[in-house]
């Protein structure tokens, strides 16, 4: 093989299936015969142009499973053969402050995969060796793909909370992310909250780990949690600053809401529910790629899977298209074998 | 002595200088020779008939010191001829189940003192014990009273951020509380940033403890604190949520700014802010009564003292239009031994 | 009734069984007809005479489920009828400093159960309100019991340890605490070992939710937890101080020992186990009555009982001598109601 | 110049003064023109010769301060003419699970500078970049050597505890770690006890920031710091297992005391200690190559300043021995450009 196929994607969703030729991986870098890649609400960074620039082509995908076929000059860690998968954090320099200070995910020098560097909607991917997670048995790779954006971002926002055992969590939005945080939370030993719109979801939620489910569309939410006795913790993760405001007077006193989904509207903040109330409103960032490995160890032991659809490269259109309409049960997976 | 003086306040600014009978505490209550009491702007609250019911006449102020010179039924830890404070939070109920968890701040069943039972602006105070703080030698009544709300307040802010040291930390508002807050900051060890409009401020803020001195109203708050690396924490004590959003950009990687000022506009915060960075907001609400006692004698040994201006009860409502109006530098006290 | 019976214990391990004549409940106190009441080793403090003056008698037991039948004078928020626990620590004073933090179990004014006060081998037990504890539908009285102190205590230690989703943690002791401590540390979503003597118990570890077991009779446990990679955590049950030295190099690096088993001998520490791996240990005493509740909650709602042996009342002595020599399988209950 | 002057020791305390052949740094390494080197108790690990292979001569010495001349292949983010530093730890490797969780200090795989490779008993020393740390101006080589060990450990150590503003903080031994630990828990504004033997460095501490002396050769430790009202926090400098035991009952209840000090016999603690009063006792190993920036930013800033004396490279034998001797007031510092 001295190519390999993979989707670009030029200015705005201008979607183009390429070949592309085969190179050596560049020091500290592997390559990787990629197998399975995600498609997540984030690659709309890449496939609506907005980056640095949209004219030059990009390969989207940040939730990328394979095995290493080649390792870079000084790549000592790694070697061929083995499984691994590279995420939307793809791999701290470890040399700025930030790294210097072991918080990797806010690494001022780190590629962004599929968005400031090729990602995972290919065939063949190159990536840093920082960025890499070790695969468990366990899981298939298109299993696998989802837990390393959708998966890693719900569970470490959960450890964020640091709530006390069965305390209260609500989980906002049962989509891609939501479905996954729901699991988590039941396995943690929280009582879950499931918030969505509607109730098409709601049988669904209690069968993923949600005690309690409360219909955004037909109710005041901070009410109905309120009712219940208030969220000792939030994790929102639908994109939509607007309903992440209605949430955070549903916060019981020294409550927290960790905000994972990115909005393009502000989040709304009354001081005093913040004040009165000792309240906590906060961000998470994915996490590190050995936060990766934690997750897909922990997805493992206790039988968290993500819910997906799978189609081949060719799709990827399509993937994208049914993921941001909303229609996929939960995540859309490319799978590269096909 | 069977009669005191007290101001009422009747509607939205009607003060009225009274003579009130003298009675028995309570039980669980003590009896308080008021000595001063600080003027703070909370007290709109009850000055502005911002309460259950406006029409019942109330009597403000919340940073009261004084002498107990009769104790109620019951009371077993608390003896006539004590100096003793209230703050804003009149004692816990020991009873709610946020009081069983310790976190008596968020007590529900606790008094408000000068808003929902009587306060400071009165020759007599009646208090919860639990609301009681003890008040060393080494501090007048004049300069311990603004501590119980405007040093309690900011101290316990600056407690919650828990920042390396040496860790930059900016105080927005150099008012009632940012005075202190100054203060309090670099005798922590932190890197003082003070945040206020215009330049008449600096000198002193820089006397007080900053190191560094950005003037809101003449260059952008967020872009100021990132040239100069980032704020790991801002307490914020501008009552004004449209400039307190401005802050959340200027929080370096893993801040957290701490609201403290109640304010009528809303917080509003770009989640992208919060995620990528991992950005914190939170509330603080003063603190409990021994947190008072914290703050009371760390500001004895820290030699932190108040700079106030001190009134006879007879001028409460020009003490109070001037801290309403930003003139005072910077806590006013009514004197009530005048 | 004007008469109930109990157990007392004068000197060392002289039962009685007498009758004693009903009074009412003091101030701030409730007046409980005790249903059950669990054999704890902490009894040995009752009936070994080690206490204050043991030739005045005691009656023992700390794990106390019965019904509320009088309230005394000032007791506002208990009922009769409303069904409760009494565990070890009898109820915060609410005045002293601890208290005044918050940190109840440290209190310097609170009886300990069985101890300091009368406990629960008998049929009337008086109690603290501040010690109470709400008992939830969904467990018998007898299956309630041993929560209040053997679940209480490792629930909360468990809480102290605040690892990662999956962390490695250990429950060393497979008795009264530590069956519990293991469906508690699974539940929580952590990666058990179990650690004993023997392999007798280790089928029913299993079963109980370890993952893992180490037999400390048969190998190093320090090196068998460090070859399973490290305990991120340790909970240790063992009242033996040698035993718990053993464990120390066990920990991973960041790793923490609770100890919750109090022992006669020390622990030995090597300083630079503490130093090189960054390790901690610390204790951890049962919990506050509302901590009580939290674990009550979880074990309802995740599934974690107790296994007992009941015995009647009459027969303490003989209950007492099983718990001593281990026998049990693995808590022994009073049915009071027998 | 193609040869330097180095200090070498074989076996056990055979110090000599050798010529050293220049060479280029390896990959990832710099060569430093050393100023100054701190003597540090941790050098008896080279000197005494407990090591892997004490045959093999080593250059002791962990507290290096100089310029850096020549930068190894691969070396992007460090320039000759910088003035640098390099601690015990001599940097994280980036790779294993330790430093993938942004846990540096227990790198698996890391150099001991002066102990596993050669340290800064010399004009040139090699060292790898992720241990390096910036100096600032505002520090001479020889003040700012003794910072590098001695005032990271204290300064870090002091960051692990997380009390209150104001809280009580003990410091054992007054020596070369204790007299900077008492100017860093006095900037930090806790309220320090200085506990020594002897009387003879109380004025001197007391100067250094002490609240409170405690001779621990005429009085039991424990009961003079309970008398104070407990230590809310220690951090034992002194490397003897015996007097850090007998500390551990002076804590206050949620106490912890943090060593630092590394001993030859063992710490008991009797676990009542640990379970009533719920106290913590935890290690702290130095710092990373950013924690000790951040060390001498603080002390820069805060006037924070070591005692030392200074000798030059061929006198480091006699400097060894006074260190060893207790008589060196308080830090021993070889100048190497003398």
């Amino acid at each position: 093989m001295t190519t390999y196929r993979a989707i670009e994607v030029t200015g705005a969703r201008r979607f183009a299936l390429v070949d592309r030729e085969l190179r050596e991986p560049g020091p500290g870098h592997v390559r990787i015969r990629a197998e399975a890649c995600g498609v997540c609400h984030t690659d709309v960074l890449a496939v609506e142009g907005l980056r640095a620039d949209p004219s030059t082509p990009i390969v989207p995908g940040h939730e990328v499973v394979g095995v290493i076929d080649a390792v870079g000059p000084g790549v000592t860690h790694w070697r061929p053969g083995e499984r691994v998968g590279v995420g939307f954090l793809g791999g701290q320099c470890g040399e700025c402050d930030r790294c210097r200070r072991g918080d990797f995910v806010n690494c001022t020098d780190q590629p962004r995969t599929g968005t400031t560097v090729d990602g995972g909607y290919a065939e063949i991917v190159y990536a840093r060796t920082s960025g890499l997670v070790r695969v468990p048995e366990g899981l298939t790779s298109t299993e696998a793909a989802p837990l390393l954006c959708a998966g890693l971002t719900t569970l470490q926002a959960l450890r964020r909370i640091d709530a006390r055992p069965g305390a209260r969590v609500a989980i906002q939005g049962i989509g891609g992310l939501g479905h996954l945080a729901l699991q988590y939370a039941a396995r943690l030993g929280y009582r879950v909250v499931a918030v969505a719109r509607g109730t098409e979801k709601e049988a669904l939620a209690r069968r993923l780990g949600a005690d309690e489910y409360v219909d955004s569309s037909a109710q005041d939410v901070a009410a109905a949690l309120q009712a219940l006795g208030g969220a000792d913790a939030i994790v929102a993760t639908a994109a939509n600053g607007a309903s992440m405001s209605a949430l955070v007077p549903g916060l019981a006193p020294r409550g927290v809401m960790v905000v994972v989904g990115a909005a393009t509207d502000p989040i709304e903040i009354d001081t005093n529910d913040l004040i009165f109330g000792t309240r906590t409103v906060t961000g998470s960032l994915t996490g590190s790629s050995i936060d990766n490995e934690d997750t897909l160890a922990f997805s493992v032991r206790q039988g968290v899977r993500p819910m997906i659809e799978v189609l081949p490269l060719g799709e990827a259109a399509r993937a994208y298209e049914r993921m941001m309409a909303g229609a996929a049960r939960f995540r859309l997976v490319l799978d590269l074998t096909a």
